[in-house]
């Protein structure tokens, strides 16, 4: 048992049958998201990665991406742009809005994690829907194949160009349509960046049911093409849930109206989900409507340690029952991600005394009275103390406190890129599997790797990182296909929430049925015969020839 | 200002600044939808229709349906089913899950309100996945058309023949698969009929995100088919959000494996929702894995009275943000459904002081805590009173109470049937212009019929009634297009959570772009070439020929 307070800063609870002090986090009221989530910056676009990482990068010029090398050629179906289709962007457009200019277009070719990188000639700006109609009209007629661009913040190569694709870039479409403060619904264009809606919201009382580390640069209509997960999927739901209606922009320039702001409509087939996830593989979303919950004033965040896994699958079931319907955010990392963060990043240290557990939750809670969520949290964590699934945690006391522990969750990417090479996987597996993938990953690779597990436990989404000196193939080897072999057998998913992108497009079959796969095939087909959208993404290049 | 008890059986609060009294309904021990909802049984198969209404029942024998007649032709490249196609159907199933029985095909060729009637002369029973393959690679080669059947409660005549098509009923396929107690997944067979489903999770300590009036006799594999809303809608959401996987039989017979049991899964196009609520016109759904939510411990009820609407609108903006999470439905009815309800069911009577109040609302709290739920909805309501949202109200002491008040919202369909005839329409509507409809129907029809208003406010579904002695194409000339042209008008939806099945498959384009129906259209000749599964629904005809 400990009860004194570490620097000043948490205050412990521990070893003892009682809780011995409990703090709440202050009203934020200012932008609750400033300080929830502070390694946010970091996933945007402005984060400049560390030399340390970009020694190791994996950035390859060529053709050549993802873990395992693959061979892509470029369709030969597709032309090349020209001078007249330059003029002609340039007369619907706008000259300023037609770039050429170099420099632009090399961040726009590259991904964030300087991965991925394409060598397009030109990128777009439409202003409007119907100017994005008339660039894919003109495309799909010319055979010119595009790429949508939003934040480009993706993970998996889905936002920049592989050859010489036209980027056509959402940026401009940033203007927020409507709000209705009775449903809550909001109704924006695709490229309102996730950030600004949520302070928009904030100011109108109401909060975005998603958020993204990031936010600071990603766009909305991103984040629906993509299906993002995030922070708080564990309380709000998929976007599927939450999307009620878009506009989109097929390939061959038609406008499909499916904008509804209703939160029931059953009329027809709910073509809108075609659109959620498909990476803009079916087409080009340009405006969003979305349903979004009322702000609630209090928050409350735990930072526990458990003795093992069973543990915290244990803590999950009792706190999705006890908590119920206050449980924002339920995020888990192993001792080897914990001690990543220590020895990596600077100015973090453990809460918890250091070096004896092996599993860390963050508990959030999001409810509606301060004094009655604090009472509920402190009441479940000495509950679950007294039952031996917490063996110690501290309850953060202000915003700092809070954002000292986010800082470890949030912090580990970051810890793993600067510690050298990483072999990096999101995966979905039921929950009570989930951490079996590691354990066997551990005995595989043996010392010649780290092998770190976190990430969202309350959604079953596991981030599976392979930490070592420098790319081995050596360990590749042993990573890969195991990961996926493993994942599809037990049924879950090697993507949870990055998507397939480019880097997983030719892996799907680890995940979905062939018969499934040729359905979405034959709907690619149906909506974009000449392939034009985001080609080589997604879906298996064999089956779009 | 009263606060004496009425009858013993309710305690009232109004007038006055200060609640009086308030009670906390009992944890029920016992499955709580045996209590909460009395007028299930009603709405299910095992409702007899009353006399009065089958008088006055629009039941049309021959080819015409709906409100207005369409004159529908038996597509004449679908065979008819032969010796030979039932000696198959014998030969794979087994003779007892082929009926030929004229009285049970009567039953499987009636809707449950007795308006649509087929004459199909044969009902086929799988018992597996594999045995639906089977019949529809069958029929499809041979040009039969069928239609998938449930429990067959639908109100737009979606789950019965329009001609004499085979019927395929789904409640042989009723086991439950897997649930998992960590993540509260629920995997079963579409027959599964959704009542069983409830008792099934109530002992595990889990509940349905949906709950329906007609859970009884409804099957999870037509609720997912139909995309049922339902009455904790305001709760949990669409079952798009909640719905994991499916695993669904293509009319050729293909199995389709979307059977995941993962709540992030972001690989290629999420095809399930092509299924979610598309009446069973793109493929037969066989199995179903679904997120269910812990059950929680207390439930209060309070019904209340409101001057005018914008008081209601007003209060469901303070329901959403004051109770917040604990906020689990949110209906509302006018003074005419009140009306209809006091004279025309048994045993009914108003809560609070009689034809004073211009609306009523049902607002229902679940939470896991219930001596704080119960304070906080008192301080909600006494701060509503203050405010003058509410101008009356009563909260229910017990069970009884809760299953008078539920009675009076739940009794309006039996209420308007016993009154005589009814044109029914199932609307979705933005909140705030919800109630002009009526109040523009009542303006256009005078006093020739009376218009009631009530349903599911939380969700902006309003359940719009046209009650009148007898049928009159003169009211009726005066209510359809102008409902359905007004519901366009202001972007909403014909059918909230009804679906379009034969009564509205023509009608879908007050709610959708031509560019959405031509899509759809191209979907269904994609996935059923010959347009064998539930022909003449959903769509148009016309684009189906």
């Amino acid at each position: 048992m400990r009860s004194t307070n570490q620097n000043g800063y948490t205050c412990h609870f521990g070893g003892a049958s009682r809780l011995l002090e409990s703090f709440l986090l202050p009203h934020p009221k200012r932008n609750l998201s400033t300080w929830v989530h502070p390694f946010r910056e970091f996933a945007g676009r402005r984060f400049i990665l560390a030399k340390g990482f970009a020694e190791h990068s994996p950035r390859i010029h060529g053709r050549f991406f993802g873990s395992e090398p693959v061979v892509l050629q470029r369709n030969p179906l597709f032309q090349s742009i020209n001078a007249e289709d330059i003029a002609y962007f340039k007369e619907i457009l706008g000259v300023k809005n037609v770039i050429q200019d170099e420099e632009r277009l090399l961040v726009a070719n590259t991904d964030w994690m300087r991965k991925y990188e394409g060598s397009s000639k030109i990128l777009l700006q439409p202003k409007s829907t119907e100017e994005v109609s008339q660039i894919l009209k003109y495309c799909n007629s010319r055979c010119l194949a595009v790429v949508p661009q939003g934040g480009n913040t993706g993970l998996v190569g889905g936002s920049v160009p592989v050859f010489d694709e036209v980027i056509i870039n959402m940026s401009l479409m940033n203007s927020i349509i409507a709000f209705d403060k009775v449903s809550g619904i909001l109704v924006c264009e695709a490229g309102c960046i996730l950030e600004n809606l949520i302070s928009f919201l904030d100011n109108e009382g109401f909060i975005m049911p998603l958020d993204l580390g990031a936010k600071g640069s990603c766009q909305i209509g991103g984040n629906v093409s993509t299906n993002a997960g995030g922070l708080h999927f564990v309380r709000y739901g998929s976007l599927h849930g939450n999307v009620l209606g878009l506009e989109a922009v097929l390939a061959n320039g038609t406008v499909l109206d499916l904008l509804g702001t209703l939160r029931k409509d059953n009329t027809g087939y709910d073509l809108k989900h075609l659109f959620i996830g498909s990476e803009g593989s079916l087409g080009i979303i340009t405006k969003i409507s979305i349903v979004t919950p009322p702000k609630l004033s209090s928050v409350n965040l735990a930072f526990l340690a458990c003795k093992d896994y069973i543990s915290c699958q244990n803590l999950l079931l009792e706190a999705k029952r006890k908590l119920g319907e206050i449980l924002s955010a339920f995020e888990f990392l192993d001792s080897s991600a914990m001690d990543l963060v220590l020895n990596h990043l600077e100015g973090t240290r453990n809460p918890l005394p250091p070096s004896i557990h092996n599993f860390y939750v963050l508990i959030e809670t999001t409810g509606s009275d301060e004094s009655y969520d604090r009472e509920k949290l402190e009441a479940f964590l000495l509950r679950s103390m007294e039952g031996g699934l917490v063996s110690d945690g501290v309850l953060a006391q202000d915003i700092n406190q809070a954002l000292s522990f986010w800082r470890i969750r949030e912090g580990i990417p970051e810890a793993l890129m600067r510690a050298g090479a990483v072999y990096k996987y999101d995966l979905s597996i039921p929950v009570d599997k989930m951490y079996d993938l590691v354990e066997a990953m551990r005995i595989r690779i043996g010392s010649s790797a780290k092998v770190v597990g976190y990430g969202h436990l309350g959604d079953g989404n596991l981030h599976l990182n392979i930490s070592l000196p420098e790319y081995d193939d050596t360990v590749l080897a042993k990573t890969e296909p195991f990961v996926y072999e493993w994942t599809s057998k037990h049924r879950g998913s090697i993507s949870a929430e990055h998507g397939l992108g480019l880097m997983k497009a030719n892996k799907i079959h680890y995940s979905k049925s062939p018969e499934s796969v040729h359905l979405m095939a034959s709907i690619k087909k149906l909506l974009d015969p000449n392939g034009i959208l985001n080609p080589y993404k997604v879906l298996p290049t064999s089956l779009m020839s």
